[in-house]
């Protein structure tokens, strides 16, 4: 790997670092979750559906929880449905929310950003 | 707590919800960082930093590494430090950047998103 530092600036520098690179792919998924979760409504309403008991909200309840309107709520579920974050169940008229942890443990797992084990170091 | 279901509607929905909801002061602070996470640029030079040997990488590997011109860099970086997502200590000419657990440390325990201990059910 070449360097941007010349032989006098090398000597203020690390060695040459030849880690791996996260895959584009994998980091562009990564990114679109948390571009889902980058509004505080939505944060707050993750963590209203996982504080629910059974884990499940009925819609009927988020705006008044919320203090939102019906198309501000549709708005904000559709973007966390979109990457996946939540699931949806029809009962009746209502539909009833749930968050998806399969969709939330590679974000979590990135967070925990210990070296990746293969990853080469410098 | 009131509802929008009526009283043939409640006959399909779940009990009220009464659970605690997340301060708004919080929501905001978890989706900035969230935002700052939401490119595929910055989620890769978080994890070539969490990669590298001692958790410090210095700048000038940082273009050819990824990819991107210094001005790119510069940007994505800005954004991650206003995060607090990475510290930076100058050596010489060179800036050498790292990973702050402390500012992921809320987002990760966030991403958790096992019940809050004192929060009501319904």
């Amino acid at each position: 790997m070449t360097t941007l530092a010349g032989p006098d600036e090398g000597a203020h520098c690390c060695p040459d670092h030849d880690g791996g690179l996260l895959d584009g792919d994998e980091a562009v998924a990564l990114a679109d979750v948390f571009k889902a979760l980058a509004d505080p409504t939505r944060v707050r309403l993750l963590r209203y559906l996982a504080d629910s008991a059974g884990g499940t909200v009925c819609a009927c309840h988020l705006p008044d929880a919320l203090g939102i309107s019906q198309p501000t709520l549709s708005f904000h579920m559709r973007k966390l449905h979109d990457a996946g974050l939540v699931e949806r169940a029809q009962r009746g008229r209502w539909a009833h929310w749930s968050v998806n942890p399969t969709a939330i443990e590679p974000v979590r797992s990135f967070l925990g950003l210990a070296p990746a084990p293969a990853a080469p170091r410098c």
